[in-house]
This record gives C-alpha cells, sequence and structure tokens, in this order.
C-alpha cells in the first residue's frame, strides 16, 4: 500500500516528529510505501513529491518545522482542484493520505474524503492550540515554554526600571497561548480575544501592581481586543498567520498605559521564535503518538478520522466533527486564574 | 481560618508554585491565615514553622524545590507522633491541612483524617508520575524535559565516535521518565523497571543500529532489572530517593553490551539534576492549578480528597484511593513505543 | 571605611555578580562597609539608599537585572546636581564610589572624580559591547547567546514556508551583537550600523540563497541604515534604550525585500528580552571578576579608573579614556564575516 | 589545491562550525577542494575519506560533534604510520592538511611536519581549555555552561533538603571547567586538579555554609586530589577521556563529608553531558574563526603553525610550541575566587 502525507498550514514544532513516527511505523511494522507532498495541498495539486523512506526521516525528529514544506494552498479555490489532486494521487497509486494541519488544511481532506471518496486520515496541528476535539495540540507546549521562557527574563527589566512590560504573544482567535504563558511567567494581567479588555480595569491592575513595589507585566494575545473599542487600526500590518491583522494590540495598550497611569511602558511582540526550533519533549511525544496512530487508522481502514489527545490516550474522532467549533477559553478557567492579576 | 500547608519526600520542581497558588488564593478570595511546617511531617511534629503570606510567597513560582523545605519524617513512626502532631495543630490554631507529597506524606495524611479527624487536603507530588489518581503529577515534565535535553546532547558524541551511550534515568518502580524521555530523545532502546529486560535483545538492537551506520543510545530507568538476572549488585549505593538501591544498572548494562559486542559504551547517570531547578512552563500550570483547587477543597469542607487531573480537568478524588495502586506503564503503550527500538 | 554601589543606564545581566562580588570580597577581606544607593545616580542625588550586607547579596548571582535598580537620571542636568551629591555623600560618611555602568554613567563619574574630587571606581556596563577599553562587556555574551537562539528557532520557520525572515536586534551604534549573533546563528545576511547597506546587494544575496533551496536569515542591529537613503521613518518609536528611535529598520527591510524579490518576508523585533534574565556563565564568570576588581580598586586608592578585560585578564584603565572613543567593528572583521553572506 | 581536514580526540562543541568554516572560505573564496578524513588520524592511515565541499557543511554549524568522527588513532604507534599517511595524502592529491585536535592529534601534525615535510595548519581543541597559547579553546564554554546550569538546578535541591551537593565536573589536569562553572554556579567549595585539596578544610566550609542556614555546593574537578592522600582508588572506571580514571573523586568525597561532619551528601557526575549537543554562542564564534584563519594560513602558506585566540584577535603560533605546555589555573587566580568559598 502507498500512502501520502503532507502538512499544510503554519509551521509547528512536532511536524517533523509525526511524519517520522508514521514512516517508521508504517514501513516496518506493515509494509507500506510512503510518498511525501510538498508545501501542503499544492504538493498534491501540482504532483510536487519528495521521497519518504526510513533513512529520509532520521535525524528528523528534533527539528522544528516541516521537511515537506508547507503552504496555505487552498485547492477548492484552484479550477477543478479536487479533481487534479484525484489524478494526481493516482497516477502515483497513493491509495491514502494523511493530511497534517490545522482547520483549513483538514476542512480540504473532508471535503475530499465525503465527496470524492479520497481515503483520508487527519493530524490536528495548531500551535494555537484550539481544536476543540482534542486536549492539546503539538506546538502549543513549545510556544507556551517560549514564551514562559521570555516573560522570566522580562521581569528582571521590568523590576529594574520600574517599567510597565506589555508581552505580546500569539492568539488570534483563542487566548491559550495567552493563559498559560502568563500564568506560568506570573504575569500580573493576561489579556485573551475571548474576552474584551477593560483598558482602566487594566491600568488599575498596574496601579496596584506598583503600589507594592513591583513592576507588572501584562500578556496579551495578539487577537485581544479593548471593551472601549477606540483601539486605532495600524493597517497594512500581518500577523503571524499571514493574514492581515486587526491591529498592533501590544503596542496600542503600552501607549493607553503610559497615558492613563504616567508609568513608563514598554512592548515586546515575540513573534515568530515561538513557532520555530525544537519541539518540547512534551511536543514530541504527542506528535510521535499522533504519528504511530495515525498510520493505524489507515490500516484499519479507519478514514475520515481524525487522532487526537484526551487525558493520555489517543482516540479517533470525525475529522468534519473536530474541526466545526473553535475551542477557546472557557470564562470559568479565565476567571480562575484571574486570581493573580494586579 | 488558618490552614497549614507542608511539602514532604523528595523535591520536585512546582512545589513552590503550589504553595504560591494556595496562599494567594487562600488569602485574596477566603481571608484564610496560613502557617507553613518547615520539613515536611517534622513541622507539625515538632511544631517548627514559618510565616506564610502573600509577601512570604512573592517570587517564588519560577523557583525550584520548596521554601518550606522537606524531609522524609514519619510521624507513625516516633512515639505519640499522630498525637504530638494534633497537639501542635491545636496549639497553633491551625484547622486544616494542606499536605502536597507523594504516597508516604500522603499516607500519613490519610491516618490522621481517618483516625483521628484532621481535616486533611493532599496535593501528589511524585516526580515519577506513578500515581494512579492523575494523569500527570508536576515536577515529571520538568524531569522529562531536562533528561531528553541531555539524550539530545549525548547523540553527538555517541556518532563521533561511534561509542554506545547508555543513560540512566530516575524510576524506581515506574519507568515513565524513561519512556518519555527516551521517546522524545530519539534513543535506541528503552528500559522500564516494569518489565525485566533480555540484555541478548538489548545487544541486537545495538548492533543493528550500528549495522545502519548510527550509534545507540540507550535509555534505562534506575529500577530496570535484568531478566538474565546475573547483575551483580553495587552495594551501598544510595538512590536519588535516599533509599539504598538495587544496582547500579546503567554502568552494569555498559559493561555487558561491551563484551557482548565488543563495542565502547559508556554511562551517564543524570542523576539529582533531574529533580531541581525551574519547573517547566506545564509544571508551573499544573501546580497553580493544583494549588488553586486545594485551597477550594478546604473551602468547600471536602477534606480527605487529593486534586488530581483528568484531562485537562482538575478533579478531587479520595486521598486513600489515589495513593493506593502504583501507575505503572502499560504494556501495550511500551510496546506502541518499541517500534522505535534498534 | 564605608563604600557606596550604584548602577546606571539600562539594565543589563551581570549587574547583580558584580554587586555580590564587590559586597562579598570588601566586607570579608577588607572589612569594609557598603550602601547601596537606588536607581543609578538619582540615588546619591536624593539620598535614596539600600542596605547592602552579605546577607542582602546572597542568592542574587543568577538574577537578572539589578537590585539596586537603575535609571538614567543625570545629576548634571539638575541644579547643583554634583553638590548635593557630595554632601549626600558626606552625610552618609560615604568615602569612595564604585558606579557601574555605561558611557553617561561613568562620564558623570569622571566629572565627581575631576572636578570634585569624590574617589570613584568604574566598572563598564553596556550590553552593546561597545567600549574601547575591555575586550568584552558582560551582559553582551547573555544578549548574543539569546539572539542566537532566536535565529536557531527562525530557521525552521524560515525553511518550512521559504519565506525571508528578519531579525532585528539591539545596537544603535554599534553592530556587535548583529555581527556575533548572526554568524552564530548562520545568517545569510548580518548588517550593521557602522556601514551602511546597499538594499539591492541585500536583495541579491536574499535571491541567491533561494537559488540554493534555502531560506535566508537577514539580521539587522537597530541601528543600521541603507545607503539608499528612501527608509522612511516611522515617528514616536522608542528603542531599547528608551530613546526616540531613527526607524523600524527590520521593518522597513522586510517590505523593500517583499517589493524587490517578490519573496514573502517577515520581520521579528527582539526587543527586551535581549537584556534580560539570568546572565550567561561567561558574564557571570566576568561581572564578578569586574566587582572583585573594583573593590582592590577601592582598596589600592586607586581611583578615577575602570576595570577591564584584556585577554583573560582584569587590568585598571583610566575612566576617561575609556569612555571617550566607541568601539565599532572593524571593517576587517566584518568583511572577514562576509564570507558567510549569500 | 587539494586541502585534507580531520578532528582527533574527543568530541567537542564547534568542531563542525571549524569545518564548516574552512570549506566556505576555502572553497568560495580561494577556488580549493577539500578532503574529509573519517575518525581522526585513522582516516589518513587508511585512506578513509569523506566528500566535503559547500552542500555537505550545510546546517552542521549548530550541531555538536564532528561530521567527520573523532578517534585516538595515534599513527606513530602503527608500523610505518606516517609513511602510510604520506603515501595516502600523495595518492588522493592533497598538499596540505588542517588537523583539529588537542596535544595528541596536534603532535602527530608537528612531527609529520617536522620531519616528513608534510604541510599542516592546526586548529586548537581542548574542552579543558588547557592549551597554553590559547586565551580560549572552543567546547569549553559550552562545558561551562552546561555545568553551570546543572549546578543552578542542584542548588534547589541542596536546599530543600539541607544536603551537601558535590558535582564532579571533567577536568583530569586542569581546573579550568571547575573553576569557571563553580563561581558561575555560586558554588561554595572548588576543587580543582592544581592543588591538592585539605578534606578537613572542606568539611569547615560545609560547615560554616548550614550554619549561615544554606546548604553547600562542592564542585569537584574529575582529576582532584585529597592532599591526606586517603582515598581509595575506584578500579576499572574509565573517565570521560576513555582513559582509566584515577577515582571517583566525587563519590568518595560525598562519603568523606558525610562521614566527618554528619551531614547527608549527595554526587552527581555530570559526564558526557558536558561535552555534546550544539555550541554555545561564544563557541560557535570562536570555533568559525578558527576556521577562516586556518585556510588563511594554508593560503598564505604559513604551515607548522596553529591558530590561536588572544584577546579579540586570532594569531597565528608555532604548532610546537603551543602543545609543549599544559595551560593550568594560576594560584593567584584560584585565590581569587576562593573569597567565595565557605
Amino acid at each position: 500500500m502507498k500512502v501520502g502525507i503532507l502538512t499544510g498550514g503554519g509551521d509547528c514544532p512536532g511536524l517533523n516528529a509525526v511524519i517520522r513516527a508514521v514512516v517508521r511505523k508504517g514501513v516496518q511494522e506493515y509494509g507500506y510505501g510512503f510518498v511525501g507532498f510538498r508545501d501542503g495541498w499544492r504538493g498534491p495539486l501540482e504532483g510536487d513529491t519528495v521521497p519518504l523512506d526510513i533513512p529520509a526521516v532520521r535525524g528528523i525528529l528534533p527539528r522544528g518545522g516541516t521537511v515537506l514544506g508547507s503552504s496555505r494552498t487552498n485547492p477548492l479555490q484552484h479550477e477543478h482542484g479536487i479533481r487534479r489532486i484525484r489524478e494526481n494521487l493516482a497516477k502515483l497509486g497513493v491509495e491514502a493520505l494523511i493530511t497534517i494541519g490545522g482547520e483549513d488544511t483538514l476542512g480540504v481532506a473532508t471535503r475530499l474524503a465525503d465527496e470524492y471518496g479520497v481515503p483520508c486520515v487527519g493530524v490536528p496541528k495548531t500551535i494555537d492550540n484550539d481544536l476543540s476535539a482534542t486536549d492539546y495540540t503539538f506546538g502549543f507546549d513549545t510556544a507556551v515554554s517560549i514564551a514562559t521562557e521570555a516573560i522570566d527574563r522580562l521581569h528582571t527589566t521590568a523590576e529594574s526600571h520600574m517599567r510597565v512590560l506589555v508581552v505580546e504573544v500569539m492568539g488570534r482567535h483563542a487566548g491559550w497561548i495567552a493563559l498559560h504563558s502568563g500564568l506560568a511567567g506570573g504575569a500580573n494581567v493576561i489579556l485573551i480575544p475571548e474576552q474584551r479588555f477593560d483598558t482602566e480595569q487594566v491600568c488599575a491592575w498596574v496601579t496596584s501592581r506598583f503600589r507594592a513595589s513591583y513592576a507588572p507585566i501584562v500578556v496579551v494575545a495578539e487577537g485581544a481586543m479593548p471593551r472601549d473599542g477606540d483601539m486605532v487600526l495600524k493597517d497594512e500590518t500581518l500577523d503571524s498567520y499571514g493574514h492581515v491583522r486587526l491591529s498592533g494590540v501590544g503596542e496600542w495598550l503600552a501607549k493607553e498605559i503610559e497615558k492613563r497611569t504616567g508609568k513608563e511602558a514598554r512592548t515586546t511582540v515575540l513573534g515568530h521564535v515561538q513557532r520555530g526550533g525544537t519541539p518540547s519533549a512534551f511536543d514530541r511525544w504527542l506528535a510521535t503518538r499522533f504519528g504511530l496512530h495515525a498510520v493505524d487508522c489507515v490500516r484499519n481502514g479507519d478514514f475520515g478520522k481524525m487522532v487526537a489527545l484526551r487525558g493520555t490516550d489517543i482516540v479517533r474522532v470525525p475529522i468534519a466533527e473536530a474541526t466545526a467549533r473553535l475551542k477557546t477559553v472557557d470564562p470559568k478557567l479565565y476567571e480562575e486564574v484571574g486570581v493573580f492579576f494586579g
């Protein structure tokens, strides 16, 4: 049996660990052959492949990014896109497809599976951890670790100069990275896209922190928005996803804090460093297990499914269902964490 | 209300995060007062306390170890130990006790609660992750991260010299650290206490790895034992828990591999570095949430319970039940990982 | 004898290591008493002090920032500033001053020493490594390490998406951080303030890198400027020194590269994370030795001097001379490194 | 012109950076061809080579170890060893040799150059930093960083349990790693091979540290020896250099401390992790500059020389002279650091 693999969307630490696990188990246990498609859906669309055997996956476990390359190519936006994919798969003798990606990438897989009968297995990938069907996605732990380490470092600068430091982290629609790294980093304010923030309240927390002779760290997700909606949009800025970004909320907030509290404030936008480099041990473990279970899905003919983490188990869920709903931060959890604000 | 806190057993990254969370929430939301007991059960046994208020927990989140100190003092082994504890608690006006510790520490809490009606709440702590009631314990992720980083480093030495490197990691009764760090570090053999290993099989994996022109890394838990039971015990060695250790299995294995395969082999015993230093972001998150929920147990009068992680939720389980059974590595999981051996 | 200590200017990893070494040696070997002044020159100007004895410096070696606080207060800009300092020193019985800082801070020390006979010893501090009298300043190695780690991480993102990544690092007047981290991180282009860059040449290197099937990393010091001077200035931006910044050169360059090469480009501005957090082992060593030798200067009555590193030796140079000339990157060294461009 | 490269002796972070720099500059600027010899002197002895061009050195900068492999093969111990090397070099058309190694490896190069006229250029390599001609060798900073990080971690364990922690680091003949990491890690005692230690004095420091309510960290170089020479040798132990080791001084010392002070003591032997993995930014910089200057030596026909660091300059020194004398820790420097003992 010949199985195709592709990685789509933004890169994410752990992609290579998935690829390696799929190939190792597929070749050794099931005798499969593999075809790597380049740059997400562009690969099968244009028939652009790389050989993928055991030597090809040696040494890639600790490497960030994806040896297959990635892109945001959406075959649904190309004329006869799906037909061309089917033809290319047929030409290459590829009988099943393992697609590693987020909502968009897996959405195409659903269409391929549902409408054209292409046997697909999904592996969830989003650094933002906002897929509802799985407890965690790989890459998230690495991003949180990097952001936490940055916040640890910024504390000393904040305190030496008695300044406010605003740290803008990734998270356009969900505040998971902000919430976890803010908590782990001992931030004094954490702002997430799920709940519009009250700039006055933020300033009150900042002021109360100074009153206790400490300098405040404010962690803000890039998608967070003020309630008192006078944020001036900064046009032409692309976010870390390559989309036009609503604003530079970190910079905006630092200026507002300076204006309203009279304290010096600085912004740091962590940006791409959050998604690059070697995956954390947790992400290597999760990504590897996702890969092992994905190839088992193929083996069992269990298509249209996505692997997911539940507790410490890897389970299978329908792809369509898994990508239907964004997993946002529960207001109760946000409130729980709120005890550390101010 | 006045609440006592103690940390018992081996130190573990995340203990301070628990203490901080308990105190922050307890003082701010519930108006509690806190008393820190020094060095585990020695504190209440001897009435040795430290003041514990919000200033006392400032800045401790990222610090490893425990500001309260720890010990293996077991009041059950002291004459009238339990009675002395009750008297000291009464004298100090302590109405509830939050005990952070492993099997032994929580076992005493169970006795105190069951037999003497002392209201106790437990927070599980074991770097080995071998408590059955919780998906993970804090400290484990840090230990796995440190071990994985060490294995990453050892690969280059192994390959430059075409040597076998045997890495001995913590885990006397359960192989979780070996399994996770071995998988994440791309080890070629992982040996755990749950399953006696066949030295011939290990040597076969080693040899096959060299045949593929790569140098093998063997990760072995300190409690792993050979099936072909001729391991010479190294007397008088203490393990990282302060107990007499069965053997120096890493050193023994390296010598056997040299003898049987003719290849050079070296051992590295990671030792105490696995349990020291700043907790990982994951462990800070988990430990903080355990602390927040432990103080909620006190608030709800829900005693005799231990907080535990299930998926992404913090739940409450009876302490007695939680410590009854060691959580060992499931043979199926070990087999799943075995695809990477050799 | 009573000795005052202050830290001025931007914070820098290693400041606490200097303070600890001064106090440890001064108290233990010479029996000195110490007075810490808060927030740079603001401390002696306003008589704002902190007690500084051995317990006060325990545990501060690995901590970034400065326990004394810092500021950019310049007493020369305050009416009777110098006189007020002399009066406050006299009132406190402070007979000598150890000033840890950059050009500005040490400049004041020179004035104090030369014009008013206040016995001063200087310890050089600049994260930018641009003081001519010393081989290296502490903090620089930490900044380079953090920037290098970030560049390591960005490589995988660049290659997964075949994008240009522009990394803006600190360095307003000197390109040391860019040069060292760019070389260590395997950057394909490094741009420094010492030499205006030719945007066309940068684009040619970028294009040639893509031709070799690799994605380019461009490291640019914040003070670098294009030769073809059409860079649009971004007003109101403060650089990491708290001064108005000439431009957001990283963002500007990424846009130019996109426009001229047709390739996607993204910017990451590392910002404050470069100067915060625990110092590297090298910086702890250097800062500690600076501290030990600074207190020896006091002991020897050798005032008006600054400690400096020459090879592996700590030497003494006149403060005035030391701060007279900026140490910029030698064109020959820049050319030597240029072999890796493109 | 065709140039051979080999790496001999123990592996060391930075070897690949040297190789890459030599090849990049040699090919691009001088049009040289390169031949890589496998496993140190074994390569030219047996004519075992690997192709070495620009694609072969891509991506190796951040990788520890050596892509050429290493060994301790000494051609002087093989019959007609030198003659066979000359014949193999002639057969391959190799006109000059760049040898990267320590005393032993460079010693052979000297013989080859002096007695047989083989044009050799040396690049110093010793993780121990004990070559007299150069301020620093690459690999040393990485080893010190890893050891310092380990010591940082061990502090929390020591203090949580009020135990002595003895950390054994590399350094058979010179105490540089112990001295630098011990100082940077805030150790309370540092023991080096250059000066036999007085166990009673060590115990006095340990006791005094406990008296100040802190737990002591003792850093000991593997080659350190007690003055009161009753150390029981542990036979058959190999040190990290593959030689029979005199003792397990760390373990011995921990037992003595327990016996004499009555305090619990534990040992951690850092071992191979000190020499593996990605080089620090400093080592990448140094190793790269060594490589660039080594190929310049070839270009200038300046043979029999070794590149060396003096301050911030790379200079050339006669190989023979460079390896004649071990660079040990100056007693004055050791005394300077001694202010932190106890």
